[in-house]
This record gives C-alpha cells, structure tokens and sequence, in this order.
C-alpha cells in the first residue's frame, strides 16, 4: 500500500497518548487522578438530553440542511450577537459536527499550499497539523509570563508576518495556558491583521467558559468581522463534548463555501441533536450557570494547592479549564531533565496524570521555563485534593 | 476575501436543489410527491432510540476514542464478516460521522495530486467533486442496460486505465441505477484492480438493502481484502440518515491513518449512537426486516407504475431504494428536449419530483439515452400512486 504523500505532514493529539498511557496505569490496579482530559466529566444538562429526545419522537432523524436547522442557526446567531455585542444573521452561521472541524475547513477554504499560517505554540496541536497536512508553512508565534498571567507576544508576531503569510490562527482564552487577551492586546492584534490583510481564525471554543469578568471577541472590534471565522462550539459550556456539534460563524460567501464543504465531507451534522443544542441555547440557563460553578471550585482548589507546591509557580486564570504552571524550579529540584520522565514519574509515583507543554507543539528556541498543564474538567474536587496532595508530597519529597 | 485556490474544484449534490425548489412549489399551496429524496421517511427502530438514550444517561456524552467504541467495531466487524463471508477484526474497522467522510478520507489518505481515479457516472457526485478538490483526475466509467437491469462497461473500464490510474470507486447496489454486478463481474473488477495495482472503496451503503438474493462484496474475493476499504453505513439500514453514523472497514495500516485523519478532522462521531448502534446491530432484527419489507412495497408499486407508463421503460432492481427508468421516448413524445425542462415541467403540472440523470454527473460522449431517478424511500404507498397516476397522464396526454 502507498500512502498519498500528504499522510506524513498529518499530525495529531499526542495528549491520546496520555490517557492511554494512565489507562495502561490504572488497569495495574493503581488510582489514576485524571488531569490530562480536556474532558469533562460533568452531565450534559437534562433539558438538552430531553429536547433531543422529543426530536428523535418528532422525526427528526432524516438529514436537515448541510448548514444545520434553520432555528439552531439563528439562535446561534442571537447569542453571539449578544455576548459579543455583533450583528450576526442566520446565514453566517454554519453548523459542524463539533468545533473542531472549523479549523480544518477554515484552512481548505482559505490556505493555498505553500502560504504561510501563524499559530499559537504552546496550542492546539490540530492547527499545526491541519495547515502542513493541507500545504501550508505553520508559523509558531509565542506567549510570555506576565505579572498575572501570559501574554501574547505581539512583537514576535509581528516580525513572523511576511507576504506569504495569509491566516491567523487566534485561540483567545487560550488552550492550554488559559491566557486572555486584553483589550489593548485585541487591539494590536486587529491592527496587524488589518494592516497585512490577514484572515483570522478565532477559536472561542472557551468564551463562555468564564468565572469573572466579560469575554470580548476580536471580532467585535472594527474592521475585523468582515475577517473572522468563530469556532463556536457546544462542548465545553453545555457538557456536550461526545455529541459533537458546534459551528462555523463566517463572512456569508465564506459561509456558503463552509457549508459546501459540509455537503462533501458529512453531509450535515446529527440532525436531532440540534434540537436539544436549541433548547440549551434558548431554554432555562441554571444547568449552564451550575456547571461553570462546579468548574469555579476546581479552579480554586486546583490553583490554591498547585500554588503551594515548592517550585511550581502557577496563575489563577479567569477562563477555560485549565492550569498551566510553570514547574522548571520542581524539574531541577528533583534533578529530572526532560518532560516526559516528569510526566511518567509523577504518574508512577502518585498516579497524577497531566499533560505537559510537548503536548501543545515543540519547544521553541530560546525557550527555558518548563510548564505543565492540569485539566480540572474531568476530576472532582476530593480526587483532586487526594492527587495533588500526594504530588506536593512526591515534588517536595 | 480570497478563497483558496482549490474551492474552484468543490462540487455539490445538486440534487439538494431540486428538494429546495419542490419546497418552493408546495410553499405556494401545492401537492408535491417526494421522489428526489435519498432520505427514509421511516422511523428509526426503538431499539436504536432506547439504547442511545440509556446511554446518554450511563454518561456516555463525553468523548470516545477517535476509532470509535471498541464493542461497536468488534459488533461490526462481526457483522461484515458474517455477511460477506470475509475475517476483519476490529482494528479494521473505523467509526465514522456517515458513510459520506469514508470518501474524502479514502482519497486523503491514497490519492496524490495528479493521480487518476475511475469513478461511476452516473454517480454518486461526491466522488467526482471530491477527487478534484484534491487534486486528482476523475475519470468516469459507465453502465450500459443489459436485459434486466444495468451492466457495468467493464471494457471502457479496463480502455481508460493508464499507469497514473491509482484508485477505483466501485458503488456495487448503486445509486442512482440500482445496478448490481453479478459474481463475473466483480472477478473481472478484481480481475482489473490486481493487474493494475489499483486500490479500490467499495461503497456497500445499499449492501442490506435487498428484496432477494444475497449481496457479494467485491472485497471477499481473492486477493481483494488488502486493497480494499468497505464504506459502511447505518443511515439505510437502520434508517438513521440524520443520526450520522457509519464506519470504513480498512486494512489495519491505512485503518490507523484513518483514526488519525477522525482525530484531525472531528475528533470522533457522537460517543451515545454509538450504542445505539450497537443494540441495532445485535439486538432484535426484526424492525430492520420491516423496513426492508416496507420498502419492498414501495419498490413493486414503483416499479409497476412507472413500467405503465408510455415512453417509460424501467427495470425491477433487487437492492437500493431506487428506480432509474429510460425516459427517452416520453421526452420525445412531449417533444421535451433537455432534462431540466421534463423535471420541471413535471413537477408543475404533476407535483412529482424527482432527480435526473445530471444530478448525477455530466452526460458521457455517445450517450443518447435518457433517464431519471425515482427514490421511493421517503414517500408513502398511497402518495406514490397518487403521484405517479398524475404522472402517468401527464405524459400520456
């Protein structure tokens, strides 16, 4: 068999391996502490399941439009109008099995082979692997420590932009640092698209995903709408990560183009599904509110003992559900060099299991400071306390 | 906004035109009788409901692994291997969102730029459009009407492979002709493919649905199983079209660069129907036999009018849900020359829709014949004589 020579540019999600990796731990009979999950493990709010339900009852079992259900799309369409303070119509909205396949149909229908893409490296590692699998040049652009959080490093992207470079990939409230831009970030970053003529992408796949504050989409700033593709998704703030449904929201001929690509590669998302996404969206908002208040508590207990470990230095961000502190003080403490012999020794040692910058793309030069990420979606609170305790224990041994 | 360059070689399903204007005409209060719909207007069993909605409430609503449910793979491994006589193990079987992503994931993963692919016309279109999306060459081969139903041309088949053809798509139980090669013709088919090295998908979507006989894959003969990939869907079957699920049976090396391309592209199908799949697969078959049964109905009811009818002559096919007559001499007699006027003219003095020919691909050089398609899956025994009745005077007057 001869693979078609794109196959060895296809990258994935190492974090798998992880999980495997725990798993193969926990079948030995030891406890495993679950913060590699980009999961949750969390119910999807009753009234969705219920809404689905009716639909299946109703017949909505056929296809619906490879755009997705009409009302789903302008009800999409109303929430973001509102949370971002935009004025978006149905026809910009394009549903996707997950939010996911907005990266990959962005790239398609957007990158030629051989233009060149900035991404976030600590990232998604999809981007990467999306733009070299489709013929672009990936083009890593960098955050550094601020006092309370990261930032992005504008001056960096800036210098990476060259007349090939035709896409931003913009991942705000960001995975896996839970980095935040502020306003003036936003600012600079609209600028630059605008000034080099740049279409971005922006995952907001965490916006809504907050504990204080207001979320403000690069988008919404002027002349940046008409250049925007919004990943959008139902996973994180509804629970509904296995349902896989979320959504494009594009300038309209992008738009048509979006769902054109749906038609050849799925023909339309899980049509009653939907059903129960609109009645999350429109109906009674508490099971949404109650699952942001359960992830407030992890965040809290998580950052207030990651904190307390010797030689781990870690922010207390207001979005996403992840920690990302930095542990290079721990690392040379215990006299271990790379990160994966920090992983896996933490695993045997405590049955804590993480995933760590190298699971988010390659170090960059220059980069010295070592950080690990902890994901609160899939642990509860006593399993968590339980965990870290025996990680402080085992780092400050 | 700059598209990509390859967007210019994105095709559609145009046929989801003809459902948008058959909703125009009815929205101005008139009768119209669904034949353009691939689509099942029958329920999906409760087997299938019940088990996914159980599994909704055991917590099956976060992610899966990117193959899918190992106890769904080995289900339909078992399942393939019982009906096509053939051995495949789990490893060989990949979840997918529909049957539809087994193509472009097929062309992904073993078409590079430049290589030609034979692909039936009339056909699918998905084919066609996604081959050029991805650059390759799309080479059409035909079906000629034998004396009781369509033969493939295995002849043009075998004139128009050069040493650039790389990969064959073979519909057996095809859409839209209904045409099903008999036990010579697959051996000369893989015949073909073995002397030329070709790797072949076989899209079995319609491989359950039959009124007698028993299907054959292409696969299971000898020397076929390691160049083939099966796409495998539960859309016709189980009458779950808008569940989106179905799977690509592969061998296991190009099974796991499948796996990652799901990983890539959607990250894995909806993790619940997937156990609802699975009590279809291996619980009571008996709402599966109704379906085939009701269906049967449809087809003799079909088939019996549209043979009535002067100028119409049609064959009584065994698979699909799908009757293609030979419309040639009805258009001469209305003296109606292109296809697009005989289905529109149709449609407003009958209310019947229903597809053309070019719905499925360009007209072939030498190709004087006419044809449409009647799908009589989504519409109901009473409407189908109402319809095909006004119909039938219609040309007849």
């Amino acid at each position: 068999m001869k693979l078609a020579d794109r196959i060895k540019n296809l990258g994935t999600e190492t974090a798998f391996a992880v999980g495997a990796e725990a798993a193969v731990f926990a079948s030995k009979g030891n406890k495993v502490y679950p913060f590699h999950l980009g999961d949750l493990n969390i119910a999807t709010p009753q009234n969705v399941v219920d809404a689905s339900l009716e639909a299946i009852k109703d017949g909505k079992t056929g296809y619906c439009p490879n755009a997705g259900v009409p009302s789903l799309r302008e009800a999409i369409a109303e929430d973001i109008n509102k949370s971002h303070g935009m004025d978006y119509a149905m026809e910009n909205v394009i549903i996707q099995p997950g939010g996911k396949p907005v990266i990959g149909k962005f790239i398609l229908a957007l990158m030629n082979p051989g233009d060149e893409v900035l991404y976030p490296n600590p990232g998604y590692p999809i981007y990467e692997s999306q733009i070299q699998f489709n013929g672009g040049v990936a083009v890593p652009y960098s955050y550094k420590e601020g006092p309370d959080g990261f930032l992005l490093d504008i001056d960096s992207i800036e210098k990476k932009i060259t007349d090939k470079t035709k896409l931003l990939i913009f991942n705000d409230f960001q995975n896996p640092m839970a980095a935040e831009a502020s306003v003036e970030e936003l600012k600079k970053i609209a600028a630059l698209a605008i000034k080099h003529n740049l279409f971005v992408l922006c995952d907001e796949a965490y916006f809504d995903m907050r504990y204080s504050g207001k979320s403000k989409s690069l988008a919404s700033l002027p002349g940046m709408k008409e250049r925007c593709v919004l990943l959008y998704t139902f996973s994180k703030k509804f629970a509904m990560t296995g349902w896989r449904l979320g959504a494009a929201i594009a300038p309209k001929e992008l738009a048509v183009i979006l769902g054109k690509l749906n038609t050849n590669d799925e023909s339309c998302s899980n049509h009653f599904v939907q059903y129960g996404a609109l009645a999350g969206l429109t109906g009674d908002q508490s099971p949404v509110k109650a699952i942001v208040e359960e992830l407030r508590k992890r965040r809290d207990k998580g950052y207030e003992i990651l904190n307390s470990i010797k030689g781990f230095k870690c922010f207390k961000p207001e979005t996403t559900f992840y920690l990302f502190p930095n542990v290079t003080e721990a690392m040379n403490n215990l006299g271990i060099r790379t990160y994966d012999e920090f992983r896996v020794t933490a695993l045997e040692k405590t049955g804590v299991s993480f995933c760590t910058r190298l699971h988010f793309g390659s170090e960059l030069p220059g980069e010295t400071n070592r950080y690990v990420r902890f994901a609160y979606s899939g642990i509860n609170i006593p399993e968590m306390e339980e965990g870290l305790a025996k990680l402080k224990a085992f780092i400050e041994k």
